[in-house]
């Protein structure tokens, strides 16, 4: 199905970085949802580059939502949110129709697309095309928040400085910490540690280096139920839709890589009630058994690796040619871009949370 | 879609632990591949228990192919392989009714199926339904073989002890272990590791607790240019048909993990030409550039849950009571699954490939 | 999706005539349905050949549900039926395997499977595969009913005899009539065209020649908004799977036929309050607006070609020599099928239905 | 899926008829095709409104390719191509939110939306987005061509009069027709019944009524072996596209309705060798037995409801105030459809027809 994920209620991306335009269509909302288009906003914004660890390049990211929606709600049938792009330097990129920039997808496009890719400034690949994602989740989160379901995520960790966990206290523990992330423009719940993690994030930028780190992302609030078994687990539906943000090498649910060497009676999640509710009592396979919610918050973290431009001078082909050569990336690029990605998180866990629930209660569950 | 899985190769399973039968149905089969019974057996044999680590229910696994196939070679119509249910002992699990095992699914499945689901030894979230994935996988595996495709799975990690690396020597590298682990009942590469980690595992099988574990992955072989940038990523479709697998909690690709507090000149693949091939020095990344492999070997592990049942009293709840109850866990279980999983990894690992080649060159890839 | 049909509640078909079984796999179901064996047999019988218009072959249809089924009520988790083949004379097929029926898929299969299919007895193309369609309607059709939608389908035209139109009396007006058609063996409203029919039908069977006919169905108490504008119409929905049925070669929603030389003014069907419900005037348009339910009865029918095994002599190819030949069919075949494959649309229609109000309302609306 | 559709190349279509714009994604293209933007205007213009027959609405179409182009080919991205919509008078509909036109989606889509969708010009419901199918057909059909495809649709019955057969000599004998109706404004093969047809259409427009007929359709080239027994049979895909289009009720392949009352030995259709090449003699089956391509042309036809937007007084209800009344439609509107239908029924055809090859031949098949 390549561009378009979903079941229910789908998404379908398009767009190149330095084509006309970027968008999304959603298909199978449901009818009457507000469109908070100041939300949508501020997700785009938060995604948008700021401060020395970002590129210069100026996105204002302004979107038009084509069709889907009607005074101000959502018709229910499909809407196309369109981003033009502009500030485009297309001369930047010729060396890229041959070249392969280590880690990036210069190489493996010209094979899969026989050369015929719009190279320039990675095309379908690049990073841009994420903000189609968020304008996505810009729809969908109010929505979701209605219905009790919050999303948070912060910077776990970055350049060898790790953020402090989630406080939790309980099922709602978490809503502190979501409240606090909502608006940070560097999504560290730690003040200190984001002080150092920037500092340093900024010494690795000023070597021409870069960075990558941990995403950990709650999710709050949906109800015990949802999910399958076998192939529609959350976890698969998660770590389908999580894998196609570039960057992204790596989904853990709850304590997964920590529980490797552990023992199950260390980290089987007693049940107990709280009232005439089933909770558990720690929460290490992040609210989901056996692919299935079990109303307690549902916890992933994201390997984001290094991002791949980097100034300093790196061994490659000239895949045109079939030669070595060596390769100093020119222009703007960005030395992290955990921080942004996190709201790419975000959109992501809310277009897969939708969906996962439209499906189940049908097509008028978020009215 | 829930118990069908793929988009040009569908496989749809279905059954109950206590059921008449479990199995799966294979679509969009290349015409004329041949059925290597033998292989198929001999994979179902890798997931039976075996050894004081293991159960003792005798699961002899025959299995029937009803359709899709003749003269001994696949028709290209859809193939159902059933595998009977036998020495099942119902009487055990009349507890499971309304007592929600600790890291298990009862209380999952409970909600959503609201009591109708057959609760008899895991029903449908049972690990025996992996059977069936590994009975799909045998007659993948030899197709993929003869394209040149091989895989293969070792515990890389397991009750604190590691295995060693796989041996790796350039892209066909990896065939001499891939070979060792073939038929290996215990499929770790290093004997000495081997004898220790089997050593903790019965003490602590002997405690009444269990163990988890890491397993990784190489798939040698795939072309480059295989797999989509948004979406339908390699690593979106293996991690989706991965967290199916139950006990699997995390999966990342090439060092993710051990990526994040690195830097992008430490984790950037370098290319370079290897005679008239375009290779990487190195494969931080896992053989996927840009959601694409790039001819490099795929590398993945997957993060094992400790196995939930346990010996040892666990706190847990009555959920049709709504009261907290105390647990022991009777009858047979396993203190690991960890060396029995592996096949299924490799299973999946197959379904996916095989899928991914189909959409990519056409249904008669495989001819 | 080749051998799976649906969005929600999906079924995936398999088998071969001559193989060692037929089956379904249904999966999305409620939980919790009664499942009524006894129905299921009851419409297998309907399907089962019988008199003179009908071949000697006796197909019992034993039937075993192999999961998603406990204590009498569907799991929620995927149903796989299996239908057992007996009774097959493999040696009457041999001539199959290099020569084209005329009407028959001998020759496409061979092209599209390379010569791999079980050709014995039309192999996966055969009209027994249906059999497992109807099974699945068996599972359906008493869910629907309980929600009050009921659905029947009669032989409209055959041999040159027409059957009375379904007698219409407001919405609710075709009870009557599907109560006749549910237990008939022979589903014709007039008991005089019924007869002139079968005597017909016998004479063209006698002369070795066949017959098709029209078959009309209509859908009861389906709610109004069910369906989709584009590319998920009801027509849409319905027609794809009806195409499947072998032999249905035309497919047509209200008079739609009949409207092509016709004037707005006559055929649009007036909207009218009846009480607090919306009603038509007229039903020219078959129940659906736009691709979606209006909420009046659905009404369609279905072009049945004429049976393609016939006894006269035909002029043919053998494929594999690439030579002209002379073909007498012999065996036993159907002078008809249309009196069989009623219950098979009835059965189409049911899964059709069944997955729209799943989409529609979620996973729990036939609890 | 609603929106989406196809299995391999998808098309998502998305707008309201007074919204900011129509569009539609395709994906799943083979990179390097060509993209013809003067072939993709010409059949935009195809279905623009002439002469006496169409309403007055202009509208020009300009559209806009936002991605999947580079360097004027595809790149093999998801392409979007968007319409804008101009010369849109909203005020006209008004009258629309509550009173349901007979025949018309208005009250269907007031129960589905719940009130919320664009009810202007028929929202999502409206004729004109089937001008982004058109688009879409402007890219596919060019490419289908190179292949040796071609698609030809006539209006077969309009008004009472009869268009001639088309003319048929061996496999290639349409294409004299097919080149005919490629630049046809009104696709009529016999100018005689050309002139009768469009007379009685105005004389009919001028009685404030409407008209519907049969388009008659030939995909010539199609190779023999494509699409599948169950499910996706080559008449499950096409039916399935075309009962999307707004009007058509009916779908039939070959001679369906009226093969209802002949006999086996009139209807099958024998096979022959045309030198190496198998062919039948005659081609009442359309091209396609058991739902695969024999080769043949594949021949299908749609029954075309009379437009139901007429002048005449209807009786209707108010289904906000649940009343009834009379409605008189004002404003512009179309007595007839068919003649711009024709061009959306190849779009849908070539949409179809280029899914079904790169599923059975690899993306790279229109390389």
């Amino acid at each position: 199905m390549k561009n378009t994920f979903g079941n229910n209620m789908t998404v379908t991306i398009f767009g190149e970085s330095h084509g006309p335009a970027i968008g999304i269509v959603l298909d199978g909302l449901t009818p009457g949802m507000d469109i908070d288009q100041e939300f949508i906003a501020h997700q785009l914004t938060l995604r948008r580059p700021a401060g020395k660890i970002s590129t210069a390049r100026k996105e204002a990211d302004p979107y038009q939502i084509l069709s889907g929606a009607f005074e101000g709600k959502t018709t229910g049938t499909s809407m196309c949110i369109m981003i033009p792009n502009a500030d485009t330097h297309s001369s930047d990129y010729s060396e890229l129709k041959s070249t392969a920039r280590p880690g990036h997808a210069d190489y493996t496009a010209d094979v899969k697309y026989h050369g015929f890719q719009d190279y320039r400034g990675g095309g379908h690949f690049s990073g841009r095309i994420t903000a189609a994602l968020v304008a996505a989740g810009g729809v969908l989160i109010p929505a979701l928040n209605k219905k009790g379901i919050y999303i948070g995520t912060h910077i776990k960790s970055c350049a060898g400085v790790e953020d402090r966990a989630f406080s939790c206290d309980g099922v709602k523990g978490y809503q502190g910490d979501i409240d606090t992330l909502k608006d940070a423009s560097f999504a560290v719940l730690d003040e200190e540690a984001a002080k150092e993690m920037l500092a340093r994030m900024e010494a690795i930028a000023a070597e021409g280096d870069s960075v990558g780190g941990v995403l950990e992302t709650v999710i709050s609030g949906v109800p015990a139920g949802v999910g399958e078994p076998w192939f529609d687990s959350v976890e698969s539906l998660l770590s389908h839709g999580l894998f196609s943000i570039p960057a992204i090498k790596g989904v853990q649910f709850g304590d997964a890589f920590a529980m490797v060497n552990g023992r199950g009676s260390e980290y089987n999640d007693a049940f107990r009630m709280d009232g005439d509710r089933v909770v558990t009592k720690t929460n290490h396979n992040g609210g989901i058994n056996g692919g299935i919610t079990n109303g307690m918050p549902i916890l992933f973290s994201c390997a984001v690796k290094p991002t791949p431009s980097i100034y300093k001078q790196q061994e490659t082909v000239d895949f045109k040619n079939g030669v070595d050569k060596d390769l100093s990336i020119q222009g703007r690029h960005d030395p992290a871009i955990i921080h942004r990605a996190r709201v790419v998180v975000d959109s992501v866990a809310a277009i897969v949370i939708y969906d996962a629930l439209v499906g189940r209660f049908g097509t008028d569950y978020f009215a």
